[in-house]
């Protein structure tokens, strides 16, 4: 079974990375960026029979750091 | 105009993030994780008249190195 995390920074933390890559667009001549944001996909395949629970805790363990990051599980597959 | 452009490894591309992530669920005793990738997903906030070539450009020129990613546009809202 495919599976796809998306892991992204909780709005309010500051985005370093997204920052460097708005100032990097603008810096190319790309007008009319207002912001920007960088996160995290991870895709894993995993036995058919992996638990919702298994997921969350995969997440909550390794995937996600969850003081400043926020994840969404999704079932593709 | 929000858009997401989700960046990962073209197939057949070594993924040492992954293979780390891999690792370490392993490690903390999750069974049945067959395979892990890791990818980008970057959250553009941009004017509504932003032209879908302006967003090819970005992606071309800075978001995916499309040497060994593939990225995909995905308008949001």
């Amino acid at each position: 079974m495919k599976i796809r995390v998306h892991v992204s920074l909780k709005p309010g933390v500051l985005d370093p990375q997204g920052r460097a890559v708005h100032h990097a667009l603008e810096g190319l001549g790309f007008a009319g960026v207002d912001d920007v944001r960088v996160g995290r996909m991870i895709e894993l395949d995993v036995a058919n029979d992996t638990s919702d629970d298994a997921l969350t805790e995969m997440c909550e363990k390794l995937l996600a750091n969850t003081v400043i990051e926020n994840y969404r599980i999704e079932k593709v597959g």
